[in-house]
């Protein structure tokens, strides 16, 4: 099965790193552009034929590895 | 309105990140997990409430900014 695994800072979590890429847009010229916020995704397969399976061992791999809870969520979407 | 865009590479270009991540996750006991990659998510609002302005506006930020479309793909999200 494929998985993607997004991973987003919490709301209140500064994000320097969004608000560089919300002044590049802006001095680039796009307006009325706010709120910028970066995440990251991970794309994988994972072995095996049960989606809720599949989705605990997810959510186990983003606690140990893949997210840091204390500042960011995930969310996690499994298709055939 | 809201936009995600994700970033990812495209295939065939090569991934040290997620191979690094692969196999942490194999050397922490989670078995089945292959072809890992790991791409950029990027959330914002944008003014307006034509989507396909909005649409056109957000392809040409990541045509110039977001996305290096040499080895990235990328995908847009507008929801209101």
């Amino acid at each position: 099965m494929k998985a993607r695994v997004i991973v987003t800072l919490k709301n209140g979590v500064l994000d320097p790193q969004g608000q560089a890429i919300e002044g590049s847009l802006a001095s680039l010229g796009f307006a009325g552009v706010a709120g910028v916020r970066q995440g990251k995704v991970f794309d994988f397969e994972v072995e095996g034929t049960d989606a809720e399976t599949a989705r605990s061992q997810i959510n186990a791999m983003c606690d140990k590895l893949l997210a840091n809870t204390v500042i960011e969520n995930y969310s996690v979407e499994i298709s055939n």
